[in-house]
Protein backbone atom coordinates (compact mmCIF):
# COMPACT_ATOMS: atom_id res chain seq x y z
CA UNK A 1 0.00 0.00 0.00
CA UNK A 2 1.55 3.65 -0.88
CA UNK A 3 1.64 6.22 1.32
CA UNK A 4 -1.41 8.98 0.78
CA UNK A 5 -0.21 11.81 -1.78
CA UNK A 6 -2.21 14.62 -2.00
CA UNK A 7 -3.26 15.91 -5.44
CA UNK A 8 -4.43 19.55 -5.98
CA UNK A 9 -6.32 19.75 -9.23
CA UNK A 10 -7.34 22.34 -11.27
CA UNK A 11 -11.10 21.67 -11.59
CA UNK A 12 -11.59 25.13 -14.29
CA UNK A 13 -14.22 24.05 -16.89
CA UNK A 14 -15.63 25.21 -20.03
CA UNK A 15 -17.45 22.15 -20.28
CA UNK A 16 -19.75 20.53 -18.17
CA UNK A 17 -20.02 16.72 -18.70
CA UNK A 18 -22.71 16.63 -15.99
CA UNK A 19 -24.00 15.97 -13.08
CA UNK A 20 -22.76 15.50 -9.13
CA UNK A 21 -20.09 13.51 -8.01
CA UNK A 22 -20.49 9.63 -7.46
CA UNK A 23 -19.90 9.47 -3.62
CA UNK A 24 -22.22 13.03 -2.85
CA UNK A 25 -25.53 11.44 -3.52
CA UNK A 26 -27.22 8.45 -5.38
CA UNK A 27 -26.87 9.11 -8.92
CA UNK A 28 -30.00 9.43 -10.74
CA UNK A 29 -30.20 7.47 -14.13
CA UNK A 30 -29.96 10.50 -16.22
CA UNK A 31 -26.83 11.73 -14.41
CA UNK A 32 -25.62 7.69 -14.70
CA UNK A 33 -26.30 8.19 -18.23
CA UNK A 34 -24.43 11.38 -19.21
CA UNK A 35 -21.38 10.00 -17.21
CA UNK A 36 -21.83 6.74 -18.57
CA UNK A 37 -21.63 7.97 -22.34
CA UNK A 38 -18.91 10.68 -21.26
CA UNK A 39 -16.78 7.78 -19.60
CA UNK A 40 -17.66 5.39 -22.86
CA UNK A 41 -15.69 8.02 -25.12
CA UNK A 42 -12.50 7.63 -23.50
CA UNK A 43 -12.88 3.51 -22.73
CA UNK A 44 -10.86 2.86 -25.43
CA UNK A 45 -7.12 2.28 -26.21
CA UNK A 46 -6.59 4.16 -29.55
CA UNK A 47 -8.79 7.29 -27.88
CA UNK A 48 -6.52 7.33 -24.87
CA UNK A 49 -3.32 7.55 -26.36
CA UNK A 50 -4.66 10.22 -28.78
CA UNK A 51 -5.83 11.77 -26.09
CA UNK A 52 -2.56 11.39 -24.40
CA UNK A 53 -0.67 12.57 -27.30
CA UNK A 54 -2.45 15.31 -27.83
CA UNK A 55 -2.02 16.05 -24.03
CA UNK A 56 1.72 16.25 -24.14
CA UNK A 57 2.13 17.66 -27.41
CA UNK A 58 3.41 22.05 -27.43
CA UNK A 59 0.34 23.86 -26.55
CA UNK A 60 -1.93 20.66 -25.97
CA UNK A 61 -2.60 21.02 -29.74
CA UNK A 62 -1.85 17.85 -32.46
CA UNK A 63 -2.21 18.02 -36.77
CA UNK A 64 -3.83 15.07 -37.23
CA UNK A 65 -0.86 14.09 -39.27
CA UNK A 66 1.54 13.77 -36.55
CA UNK A 67 -1.55 11.53 -34.61
CA UNK A 68 -1.52 8.68 -37.46
CA UNK A 69 2.03 7.26 -37.25
CA UNK A 70 2.14 7.03 -33.64
CA UNK A 71 -0.88 4.68 -32.99
CA UNK A 72 -0.20 2.47 -35.86
CA UNK A 73 -4.24 2.79 -37.62
CA UNK A 74 -5.34 4.32 -40.81
CA UNK A 75 -6.62 7.91 -41.05
CA UNK A 76 -10.13 7.32 -41.34
CA UNK A 77 -9.95 4.43 -38.32
CA UNK A 78 -7.79 7.74 -36.00
CA UNK A 79 -10.20 10.58 -37.57
CA UNK A 80 -13.33 8.16 -36.24
CA UNK A 81 -12.12 8.34 -32.99
CA UNK A 82 -10.79 12.05 -32.67
CA UNK A 83 -14.33 12.70 -33.48
CA UNK A 84 -15.92 10.88 -30.78
CA UNK A 85 -13.63 12.40 -28.29
CA UNK A 86 -13.99 15.94 -29.82
CA UNK A 87 -18.29 15.31 -29.53
CA UNK A 88 -17.40 14.53 -26.06
CA UNK A 89 -15.91 17.56 -24.80
CA UNK A 90 -12.43 16.37 -24.47
CA UNK A 91 -10.71 17.54 -27.58
CA UNK A 92 -11.38 20.91 -29.51
CA UNK A 93 -11.02 20.93 -33.79
CA UNK A 94 -9.80 23.80 -35.97
CA UNK A 95 -8.74 23.36 -39.35
CA UNK A 96 -5.63 25.19 -40.25
CA UNK A 97 -4.40 25.14 -44.26
CA UNK A 98 -4.49 21.57 -45.35
CA UNK A 99 -4.48 20.14 -41.75
CA UNK A 100 -7.04 19.45 -38.79
CA UNK A 101 -5.59 20.70 -35.53
CA UNK A 102 -6.73 18.92 -31.99
CA UNK A 103 -6.43 21.08 -29.10
CA UNK A 104 -7.00 19.42 -25.39
CA UNK A 105 -9.90 20.71 -23.91
CA UNK A 106 -8.25 19.68 -20.10
CA UNK A 107 -11.54 21.00 -18.13
CA UNK A 108 -13.37 18.20 -19.63
CA UNK A 109 -10.95 15.37 -18.12
CA UNK A 110 -10.43 17.19 -15.38
CA UNK A 111 -14.45 17.42 -15.05
CA UNK A 112 -14.59 13.43 -15.14
CA UNK A 113 -11.27 13.08 -12.29
CA UNK A 114 -13.61 15.74 -10.18
CA UNK A 115 -16.89 13.06 -10.54
CA UNK A 116 -15.11 9.85 -9.70
CA UNK A 117 -13.10 10.89 -7.34
CA UNK A 118 -13.64 9.67 -3.35
CA UNK A 119 -12.78 12.40 -0.66
CA UNK A 120 -12.16 10.42 2.42
CA UNK A 121 -14.68 9.97 5.19
CA UNK A 122 -14.41 11.93 8.50
CA UNK B 1 -17.47 29.36 -17.86
CA UNK B 2 -16.77 28.77 -13.95
CA UNK B 3 -14.37 29.95 -11.89
CA UNK B 4 -11.48 27.63 -10.93
CA UNK B 5 -11.85 26.05 -7.95
CA UNK B 6 -9.25 23.72 -6.32
CA UNK B 7 -9.94 20.25 -5.44
CA UNK B 8 -8.26 18.35 -2.70
CA UNK B 9 -8.36 14.44 -3.76
CA UNK B 10 -6.31 11.99 -1.21
CA UNK B 11 -5.28 9.69 -3.74
CA UNK B 12 -4.64 6.74 -1.59
CA UNK B 13 -4.18 3.70 -2.79
CA UNK B 14 -4.57 0.06 -1.77
CA UNK B 15 -4.91 -0.89 -5.70
CA UNK B 16 -3.10 -0.29 -8.80
CA UNK B 17 -5.40 -0.17 -11.79
CA UNK B 18 -2.47 1.02 -13.80
CA UNK B 19 0.24 2.91 -15.62
CA UNK B 20 0.71 6.44 -15.62
CA UNK B 21 -0.99 10.08 -15.84
CA UNK B 22 -2.44 10.85 -19.54
CA UNK B 23 -0.66 14.20 -19.74
CA UNK B 24 2.55 13.05 -18.62
CA UNK B 25 3.99 11.23 -21.16
CA UNK B 26 2.30 9.75 -24.65
CA UNK B 27 0.44 6.63 -23.13
CA UNK B 28 1.70 3.18 -24.40
CA UNK B 29 -0.18 0.32 -25.69
CA UNK B 30 -0.76 -1.94 -23.01
CA UNK B 31 -1.45 0.81 -20.70
CA UNK B 32 -3.51 1.99 -22.08
CA UNK B 33 -5.44 -1.16 -22.85
CA UNK B 34 -5.44 -1.85 -18.80
CA UNK B 35 -6.75 2.12 -18.74
CA UNK B 36 -9.42 1.21 -21.31
CA UNK B 37 -10.51 -1.77 -19.51
CA UNK B 38 -11.00 0.01 -16.16
CA UNK B 39 -13.28 2.68 -17.76
CA UNK B 40 -15.15 0.22 -19.37
CA UNK B 41 -15.91 -1.44 -16.27
CA UNK B 42 -17.43 1.97 -14.83
CA UNK B 43 -18.93 3.45 -18.38
CA UNK B 44 -22.21 1.60 -18.10
CA UNK B 45 -25.23 3.85 -16.24
CA UNK B 46 -26.39 1.13 -14.01
CA UNK B 47 -22.68 0.88 -12.65
CA UNK B 48 -22.45 4.16 -12.07
CA UNK B 49 -25.98 3.90 -10.34
CA UNK B 50 -24.95 0.99 -8.10
CA UNK B 51 -21.57 2.38 -7.18
CA UNK B 52 -22.91 5.79 -6.25
CA UNK B 53 -25.36 3.54 -3.89
CA UNK B 54 -22.66 1.64 -2.22
CA UNK B 55 -20.51 5.23 -2.13
CA UNK B 56 -23.29 6.92 -0.13
CA UNK B 57 -24.30 4.02 1.81
CA UNK B 58 -22.82 3.75 5.66
CA UNK B 59 -19.42 3.08 6.11
CA UNK B 60 -19.55 3.33 2.01
CA UNK B 61 -20.69 -0.50 2.11
CA UNK B 62 -24.15 -2.01 0.97
CA UNK B 63 -26.24 -5.68 0.94
CA UNK B 64 -27.13 -7.02 -2.19
CA UNK B 65 -30.59 -7.19 -0.86
CA UNK B 66 -30.92 -3.42 -0.95
CA UNK B 67 -29.17 -2.90 -4.57
CA UNK B 68 -31.71 -4.27 -6.49
CA UNK B 69 -35.00 -2.20 -6.14
CA UNK B 70 -33.20 1.38 -6.20
CA UNK B 71 -31.47 0.44 -9.85
CA UNK B 72 -35.10 -1.41 -10.97
CA UNK B 73 -33.17 -4.71 -12.70
CA UNK B 74 -33.58 -8.33 -11.78
CA UNK B 75 -31.21 -9.50 -9.23
CA UNK B 76 -28.86 -11.46 -11.88
CA UNK B 77 -28.37 -8.02 -13.69
CA UNK B 78 -27.51 -6.52 -10.68
CA UNK B 79 -24.88 -9.53 -9.52
CA UNK B 80 -23.72 -9.23 -12.83
CA UNK B 81 -22.52 -5.42 -12.65
CA UNK B 82 -21.26 -6.04 -9.23
CA UNK B 83 -19.05 -8.89 -10.59
CA UNK B 84 -18.19 -6.47 -13.17
CA UNK B 85 -17.30 -4.03 -10.52
CA UNK B 86 -15.28 -6.22 -8.01
CA UNK B 87 -13.13 -7.66 -10.64
CA UNK B 88 -12.37 -4.00 -11.62
CA UNK B 89 -11.59 -3.31 -8.08
CA UNK B 90 -14.16 -0.70 -7.38
CA UNK B 91 -15.68 -2.97 -4.82
CA UNK B 92 -14.76 -5.99 -2.82
CA UNK B 93 -17.37 -8.30 -2.01
CA UNK B 94 -18.11 -10.45 1.37
CA UNK B 95 -20.60 -13.19 2.35
CA UNK B 96 -22.13 -12.52 5.67
CA UNK B 97 -24.93 -14.94 6.59
CA UNK B 98 -27.27 -15.10 3.96
CA UNK B 99 -26.26 -11.92 1.61
CA UNK B 100 -23.40 -10.92 0.16
CA UNK B 101 -22.09 -7.05 1.12
CA UNK B 102 -20.33 -4.84 -1.23
CA UNK B 103 -18.20 -2.21 0.19
CA UNK B 104 -16.24 0.56 -2.22
CA UNK B 105 -12.61 0.47 -2.49
CA UNK B 106 -12.23 4.34 -2.28
CA UNK B 107 -8.11 4.14 -3.93
CA UNK B 108 -9.47 2.64 -7.44
CA UNK B 109 -11.84 5.30 -8.10
CA UNK B 110 -9.12 7.54 -7.13
CA UNK B 111 -6.47 5.96 -9.03
CA UNK B 112 -8.40 6.60 -11.83
CA UNK B 113 -9.24 9.91 -11.66
CA UNK B 114 -5.48 10.98 -10.56
CA UNK B 115 -4.98 9.51 -14.32
CA UNK B 116 -7.22 11.45 -15.66
CA UNK B 117 -6.53 14.72 -14.40
CA UNK B 118 -4.97 17.77 -16.06
CA UNK B 119 -2.87 19.81 -14.03
CA UNK B 120 -2.73 23.28 -15.65
CA UNK B 121 0.52 24.03 -17.81
CA UNK B 122 2.78 26.66 -16.33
Amino acid sequence: MRAATSLALEAATNSEVCCQPLAQDALGQSDAERLAQTLKALADPARLRLLSIVATSADQEACVCDLTDPVGLSQPTVSHHLKVLTEAGFLSRSKRGTWAYYRLQPGALNEVASLLAIHAQA
